[in-house]
């Protein structure tokens, strides 16, 4: 086939598989533009469509009107659960499990925390060298108040992983999908692992809930974080989340003792007394607009069957990586070659990611890159389109032809994960 | 005087005071009914007009358009800073002092141990028996996480705080103004005499910023924090604030490290350096949603002189006890009798004080109850009119009339301080 040839194919085999395409309805409930490919949804979700109305409501009616007595008339005082419970579903855990709060970096803090206190302060934590930063940081930092100050913290590569969780570690804290890498980890086996050599295991959810199954409980998992804006689109810096297994609960107390986490917030006590279960990992006054905002944006997994978001998810990275392959723009794969063995995410590395990435942005393709050579392509069932995926590669190819990436220099404060 | 001689001669004052009242304009820039009568904005201030159309700017131009972009096309990335910047001159700070994130109790967290931690972890917390729970626990909490285990708390009762603060006093913790009886300490006595010890000051000013000059430089105050959501207007549960003194910023490193607090957060490096200055404060991505919310509502500031706010409040907790006094209604007084040792709250008691407060709300006039016999009046010198105040007298006299107020029973999940 002649290039031109194999273009046309292309182009012919997007339609079919956008007319196959059973979540292709999903898009209609975001505000995304038509004429922009929107492929960092796993940095920040785009707006869900009924967000705008639940705010509204929240201020023009709750707070304006109903003021101080919303916290009971509206649910706010509930948020944390009732949301916790909305985002338990999408982690396969049953309810009174998952609890909706603080940011990830707190949360993360959290249930280190607890996870050493059952372990006795004794043994190590253990992570991948390449975790996202803040995980990495509150382990560090666990040490600065670990009551025996001797807490060894182990990071190592990828694929050493398994071999080093042996009886030496306590805690295996690791993120799901690798941020830069897009590589997924294999959740089953490593908490399994984990488990045998008595280790607790903390998976950080962010770049995988909302795109994949997880099966939090079958897999007996500890403990898990998540972020709430990215793939579950709350909005920028929405609130995150706790999932702490059932048995856990009421094993230890969380370090953050806020009156939200109180047995009974408004006796306002003079003595900390925990709330039993998962309420006792709130900390501080839930911050309402910000929750009010995932809360509505979860309406989009209402009837969405996640075995079909992960496999339209596998195609689109698929489709992304053969069409980028016949169009013979020099980026090199990244990310794991086997669709299985990827998150929901396609990453490139190239010496001119920066420029690559900003030419694609004027030209209407939003991806993005991270320091110093990668371009991150997010890829989301819900509302990314083969088409999408395809007009993209045209679009970088034109970058590559007309040398759009060229002399164009990093700004290091431009993107945000 | 006859008591119909004595209601209408002060109807008539409330009224000689409304119309010399300098405020008197800003309450349009709020969007109270004006059939109801809100006597707790120290709970939750009710919403600045402003405020709707700014989050309506940042979901549906901001997040629905630009997505990503707006962490840097419209300044996301750098609210929690200059949020606090507008804070600042709020509590007497001068700029690079004051950072805007999470919640009042996370925030409590990172002062206290760092203040412990320039002390060498050597004396003991002093605090105030009945501080506000939250702040209570996390000094009971941070001896959980203590390197050495053996930090002392000591709490004394309010009268008994000067005669405590010796040299076994490393860190003295209060709040500005009690959340129950409305008492505001000496808060330029107290850090003066805590120095004079060689102690660290920290002073939560949650209920106190917004309504009174506050001069944490001029004082040389410490630490402090506060949240956004009481008289600062920034809606339900809007973000916390720190301040921390410039000559202490750089001496230690708060205890939650995350990655917006990282002197180069988009380097991801492997390991935490923490920003200079004020901003190492930070630790996870900023709930946006709930920032623009509170960076709105603090126009309402913009030109207003907190002598003349400290002066009307001071006036209105007089209107309202003396007609209160007149009225004969048998609530005692629980806050302290001199405007001056009052923060913008005046407090009662009442062995039915969950029925009286109940009632008034069905009549349309809002304060708030405390367990087990407090009811609380909030005065907000820049909505609440004189005659708010000698309306919300009348109705109350009216419950005692008619008996409104009892048989009432108490839910304690309803008020929310």
């Amino acid at each position: 086939m002649t290039q031109a040839d194999e273009l046309r194919a292309s182009v012919q085999h997007s339609m079919d598989l956008d007319a196959r395409d059973s979540l292709a309805g999903w898009r209609q409930q975001f505000t995304l533009a038509g004429d922009e490919i929107y492929l960092d949804g796993n940095s920040l979700g785009p707006m869900p469509r009924c967000v705008p109305a639940a705010l509204e409501t929240t201020l023009r009616s709750h707070w304006q009107n109903d003021l101080i007595r919303s916290w009971n008339d509206h649910g706010w005082i509930d948020l944390p659960i009732t949301l916790g419970e909305k985002i338990a579903p999408l982690l396969g855990a049953a309810p009174g499990q998952v609890v909706c709060t603080d940011s990830t970096s707190i949360n993360l803090f959290k249930v280190l925390h607890v996870a050493m206190q059952i372990q006795g302060w004794k043994g190590s934590i253990l992570s991948e060298a390449d975790n996202f930063p803040t995980d990495l940081y509150m382990a560090e930092n666990l040490r600065a108040v670990a009551p025996r100050g001797a807490l060894a913290f182990e990071r190592v590569a990828s694929e050493d992983l398994a071999e080093a969780i042996d009886g030496s570690v306590s805690v295996l804290l690791l993120s799901h999908v690798n941020f830069r890498t897009g590589a997924l980890h294999d959740l089953v086996d490593l908490t399994a692992r984990a488990h045998q050599a008595g280790a607790l295991v903390i998976w950080d959810l962010s770049h995988s809930a909302g795109v994949m199954n997880i099966e939090l409980d079958a897999c007996q998992v500890d403990f898990a974080v998540g972020c709430g804006y990215k793939f579950l689109n709350g909005g920028p810096g929405a609130p995150g989340y706790i999932y702490v297994a059932e048995r856990h609960q009421n094993s230890a107390r969380q370090p953050l003792w806020g009156w939200m986490g109180h047995a009974e917030p408004f006796q306002f006590a003079p003595r900390y007394e925990p709330a039993p279960g998962i309420k006792r990992y709130l900390t501080g006054t839930p911050a309402i607009l910000s929750m009010v905002a995932l809360d509505a944006a979860l309406a989009v997994f209402d009837d969405l069957d996640l075995t079909l978001a992960r496999q339209k998810s596998k195609q689109l990275g698929e489709h992304l990586k053969d069409l980028i392959t016949v169009s013979g723009v020099p980026l090199k794969l990244l990310s794991p070659s086997d669709a299985e063995a990827r998150g929901s995410q396609v990453s490139f590395t190239h010496h001119c990611a920066y420029g690559v990435v900003q030419a694609l942005i004027e030209l209407g393709v939003i991806g993005d890159f991270r320091a110093p050579n990668i371009i991150r392509f997010g890829l989301n069932p819900l509302f990314n389109s083969f088409q999408d995926i395809e007009r993209a590669v045209v679009l970088l190819k034109q970058v590559f032809d007309e040398g759009r990436h060229l002399e164009r220099r990093f700004d290091e404060r431009k993107p945000v994960t």
